[in-house]
């Protein structure tokens, strides 16, 4: 099996030298040879002495896709649409592909399982959600025979760090930012970390492997954690809860709700003890129960791992003729049972508010009024003492609609008075771990 | 793919149950269409109305590994030597093998590996270890292209069940596991979940598929929970560990290490978290660095979602000619560059260690001067108020050799003088996560 390498960034030049290091390892999973005969990257000096021997190294991406001998293409330039016009050459020209680029996929996979489907091609992702944890063969394969009920994770080894360093030293938002990219935790792009598209990027994968709808991202209601405050994490944690980025696709009534949103999860589930740059994911399943999954979600030599299982994966299937396997996505034919994505929807959930009051008697009072006229029942309240005449008040309210919460907001804002805080985040509940 | 099914117990009624309730999703899984056509039982009356129509149910096991039509079996007797016999009948004529049945594996996995090598046929057994966690997939593919360090595991539900019981409620050994049984978790034969016996059946299958190295249950050194002490759950709280039945295969210095015994582990560490009936699987290898699975270790419909997915991977291989994909244990050849076995290996750990002392003045020196001269320093200590004479010392070390350890033992026993208790659990230290 001849294989092409795009790119030779971080995650491509850590690739292949994890595959020269463990090649005589590899060889012994596998009865078929598998070489890397080829890297394309705009900068080939860097990968002088770094590739296997007999491997050519140029700056010509097209040839590689175009290179009849190779069968396997690792597309691991990062870059979109570059990555989307080679990814579906390569294919046309009947190359399978592995790839670790949620982004790609995220934006442009339905295009891309479309053309391998026509060209009975296989496209494997396992770098690109969670690298460490098997969480793509896991959803194709190995939960396979279960219907589904969530999918709960914690998908953003960055968004995480910066999180548990707010929580557990009570840092800023800003502060923790430049630490996390001082550790080189940040990717290329922060902002993809920060404002959740990068988590939205893996969460609209697993959606689509667990459920079968559509690679559809804009069917992901995403808020991300910049400018969060370190003070709810200290009120979250007196109420016995961590926040976290939480990616979540939940199906409730045979429709499906798919968010990526700051949530307080209860301290002592396994979620919350998913701390630093880590990634953790909770399963739910008919047949299997909760499974929990946890590790590395980045890093080169981890994504190698992930690349390296798909390589190895394509080994033990014939190269030529149409692809045998499991369909790229699972579901075939996908759209068959698939429910209806629910775009704001009526999820029923407790919900954490905190609404920073003039300290002013009746103001209690007022918020007590507002949250008993919409039927809105309270599991728990703190107050603080005041700091300059305001007052934060914070709500842990009973499980509730979406359309409750949505009523009783504009009269807890009006409550909180001009300039000052309202501000809501949910409370999972039972996650199943 | 037709399926014929051997038993018709606990597991085997439930997968059957579930295949029925999940067909239509399980079709848009594969382009091959699935039939079970036969189960064969001691009791046929069981399985009256609750298989699908056109499947014949008969008491003639034999009958079914000779039938013909059949491509797969699924082995769900549980039974070992009659197990053994149908299953190698069943690889002789060409059948693909899907089992759950870890104590079969455990004692004959070579003989029925092999056979299936001569034939070029799949057995596949996901659902033989810790169900609802994809270990088996994980090490034989998603981790395949990693040098494995260590496998460290909670593998027995029912024995982490009562340890759970203990180390909570303060409940005697007796008490917890009537409570196990009351509840359901204790196998049919409870023997092997307290002595470590099942445990350590799934581990030498875990080992083998990490390391290569052959299936051989008399490598495994056991030490079962029966007869603990609450007690010594109490101290490890104490000194902030809870004691797990810990089930590790350990690679050091080219030597492996397979070990199924009590043990303590950081409070904080995520396989601490693994309570009741629970099993958890810590993984570490060379690329992905440390991973973290969890979910549930029994039951009849959980093991029904491995073996289901076993059923869809074979569905999606081509079911004529020899075997495609990995090889069943994961390496090929077997023997290359599997590690040696280590019985009674030099592993180095931390220890916990009690001794029950008369309350004399000089016997905490006594045992110091024991320690010292064997050059075994000090982590932590605990000595308790004495009662009726006798008092319990505690001592953590710091990590020491099993050689050290055994030098000490016996001066350690004499100290605690006779009819008075001395006892020692290794202490987990960096297991990763």
């Amino acid at each position: 099996m001849k294989v092409g390498v795009l790119g030779f960034g971080h995650v491509a030049a850590a690739t292949v030298e994890s595959f020269m290091a463990n090649q005589d390892l590899m060889a012994s999973k596998t009865a078929t040879s598998i070489e890397l005969v080829r890297v394309a990257t705009r900068t080939p000096a860097r990968a002088q002495g770094r590739v296997p021997p007999a491997c050519v190294v140029s700056d010509d991406c097209w040839a590689l896709v175009d290179d009849p001998q190779i069968d396997v293409v690792l597309e691991l330039m990062g870059d979109v649409p570059l990555g989307r016009a080679l990814v579906l050459r390569a294919l046309s020209n009947g190359k399978h592909i592995v790839t670790a680029n949620k982004a790609l996929l995220a934006l442009h996979g339905e295009e891309i399982m479309r053309l391998a489907d026509q060209t009975g091609r296989h496209v494997l992702f396992e770098g690109a959600v969670a690298v460490s944890i098997p969480i793509i063969k896991t959803l194709r394969e190995s939960a396979a025979a279960n219907r589904i009920s969530s999918i709960v994770g914690i998908l953003n080894g960055t968004s995480n760090y910066i999180l548990s360093q707010m929580s557990e030293h009570g840092v800023d938002f800003a502060s923790a930012l430049a630490d996390a990219q001082d550790k080189g935790f940040a990717e290329a792009n922060p902002a993809l970390d920060v404002n959740g598209g990068d988590a939205a990027h893996k969460l609209t994968l697993l959606a689509a492997l667990a459920f079968g709808v559509p690679i559809n991202l804009t069917a992901v209601e995403v808020q991300g954690i910049d400018g969060m405050d370190p003070l709810d994490m200290s009120f979250a944690r007196r109420l016995g809860h961590e926040i976290k980025l939480i990616a979540q696709a939940r199906l409730a009534s045979n429709r499906l709700l798919v968010r990526v949103q700051p949530t307080l999860v209860p301290r002592h589930s396994m979620l919350a003890q998913v701390r630093g740059a880590m990634n953790g994911i909770v399963l739910q399943g008919d047949l299997m129960g909760s499974a929990f999954l946890y590790g590395s979600g980045a890093g080169g030599r981890q994504t190698s791992s992930a690349v390296l299982a798909d390589l190895l994966e394509l080994a033990n299937r014939p190269m030529s003729g149409a692809r045998t396997g499991p369909h790229n996505m699972g579901f075939w034919p996908r759209s068959a049972a698939a429910p209806a994505v629910d775009i704001g929807a009526d999820y029923v959930c407790a919900y954490y508010i905190r609404v920073r009051l003039d300290d002013q008697a009746g103001a209690l009072a007022k918020v007590s009024q507002v949250l008993a006229d919409a039927d809105v029942s309270v599991d728990a309240l703190l107050q603080d003492a005041a700091k300059q005449d305001l007052s934060d008040l914070i709500i842990m309210t009973h499980p509730i609609s979406g359309s409750q919460l949505r009523a009783v907001w504009p009269a807890l804002q009006a409550a909180a008075g001009p300039d000052h805080c309202a501000l809501v985040y949910p409370v999972l509940g039972d996650c199943g771990c």
